[in-house]
């Protein structure tokens, strides 16, 4: 995804909006949406550069559904065709033979005019296209392929604690997650302020709140955390500078940066995090905010560095 | 000055070349050259945004050479005609009554084909321009005008001390203060990385240097320190984001940064540092590299913090 404006409606004030998903469907459980769970039936379509699309696979690792939903991961760079597989041999999806992920979309509708966006996930028995509304796609890994989770693997969306996580996931969410794309796409000043005052203060509640609780809902990891981690470890590398989201870093944060090394430091999320493709990605495509696509050789930061966090409890 | 590369020639390999200055009369104390130091009879025009000019006031200050040396101030936004006088009365430099720095450099050479810069000093008698060569400004104030200085000025170019002066202003102009520029202004990743390395090794070096010595040059304050200041005190609100030097930001330092506010909370430094017109003349200026003109909201950096470099040596 990684919301690219050209392809946005951006409103009179110069604010960035981001388009909304159009392919929704679910695969459940019991097949009663025509799609059943069943593995390696459908494929997982990634950009490792693309906030939305990192949750995903995140939250795949963390289920251990490596075995079960298989990934294809696209060029770091879209030319005008949009996101590519030449990462791989011949430049083509090695399950769909596509060269480029629009071919996968425009076979499941030859109608279709938004954007070819990741992750989106496809059904190889069907070829069509299930869905490509990513905050969908965990919370169906999450809930539907329950069966398939590896033994002992969280539960990352507890049905008791759903409430405080999807209030916390919409602060997170317009805030943070397409806050700092508000921001870097503004075409006002106005907006662009706007934008990022309320990051910064939603970084400050998030500080605030990080300082007695390991994760965000107490002691236990949650999607919460997946989704507030994916913009914080792109924060200092790319939206500082790239997007202007530059009161403070992420670094200057001691609570927050050491929550985030928390999670960094765990199974699933150092270990899905390329900075190589992140920084190529949105340095490298944005030329309305970069046109030179040069690529800063810093920062320097040590995601390594002890966390320090074992005093917060931690349910097992 | 702040150097715009579309005026200035980019070699093969995405280099960024400063154009050599033109105007190079002296203004000395016997009046050999034909410009004789005279109280009122020199104006000095800078932009408060320009590192290069920002020498000249602090000097011009440090020295109390106020009342010797006008100064007449640019708007920190050019346009297509260079430098305007838009902060003034109608538009005017009360002095000249040009409404662009162009009119007197071209009433002074009608062939003139270079770039309209600042800093730049104009001989209200002859109406000419005396000099642009921004290095020799500032030693020029040192050592011509000494005989107008304010009792206790100090020398801030000590003939004893030329050599090793010269020496580190060579080395800090190369990586430094113009080093930023050759890595904002680089049309090639390579040129870019070249210029980001060479700055923070010397960043390095100084933080090193700074470590035991109050100043650059050890227990006096010189020339050099004018020169690296400029540089240091626009770096995280502009250089940092803007160039993408963003391996450390100037805060990241300790020696470096507690010199530079050491520096700051001196009477010539803070005194003659306008945020609001360096901020707005990078971020609207080069369109080039920041095409939607927004002005980053940060970062925030207290220059107030007490320095605590008064265990170091100072001579008086």
């Amino acid at each position: 995804m990684s919301g690219t404006p050209q392809f946005s409606a951006e409103n009179a004030q110069g604010r960035f909006h981001r388009q909304a998903n159009r392919f929704t469907s679910v695969i459940t459980a019991d097949g009663s949406s025509g799609y059943p769970v069943e593995p390696g039936r459908y494929q997982l379509y990634v950009s490792l550069a693309c906030p939305w699309a990192h949750r995903s696979l995140i939250v795949r690792r963390l289920l251990g559904l490596e075995a079960v939903v298989g990934v294809t991961v696209v060029d770091p760079i879209r030319d005008d065709r949009g996101w590519r597989f030449t990462l791989n041999p011949e430049g083509r999806d090695p399950v769909s033979g596509a060269q480029f992920l629009g071919e996968l979309y425009r076979d499941s509708d030859p109608e279709y005019q938004g954007r070819y966006t990741v992750p989106m996930i496809w059904d190889r028995s069907s070829g069509r296209v299930v869905t490509n509304d990513f905050p969908a796609i965990t919370i169906m890994f999450e809930t539907e392929f329950r069966r398939y989770h590896r033994p002992g693997a969280p539960d990352l969306y507890p049905a008791e604690l759903r409430g405080d996580i999807d209030a916390i996931n919409a602060l997170v969410y317009h805030t943070v997650n397409n806050g700092v794309y508000k921001a870097g796409f503004a075409t006002s000043q106005a907006a662009y302020e706007d934008a990022f005052d309320a990051l910064f203060t939603t970084f400050d509640a998030l500080e605030d709140r990080l300082a007695r609780r390991r994760f965000l809902i107490g002691d236990r990891l949650t999607e919460a955390d997946v989704r507030l981690f994916t913009t914080l470890v792109r924060f200092d590398a790319v939206y500082y500078t790239h997007f202007k989201c530059n009161l403070r870093r992420l670094i200057d944060y001691p609570n927050l940066w050491a929550y985030a090394r928390d999670l960094y430091q765990r199974p699933g999320f150092g270990d899905t995090t390329d900075f190589v493709h992140i920084k190529r990605h949105y340095f490298q495509t944005h030329d309305q905010i970069n046109p030179n696509r040069l690529v800063p050789k810093g920062p320097y930061i040590d995601w390594t560095e002890p966390a320090d966090r074992s005093h917060l409890p931690e349910r097992a």
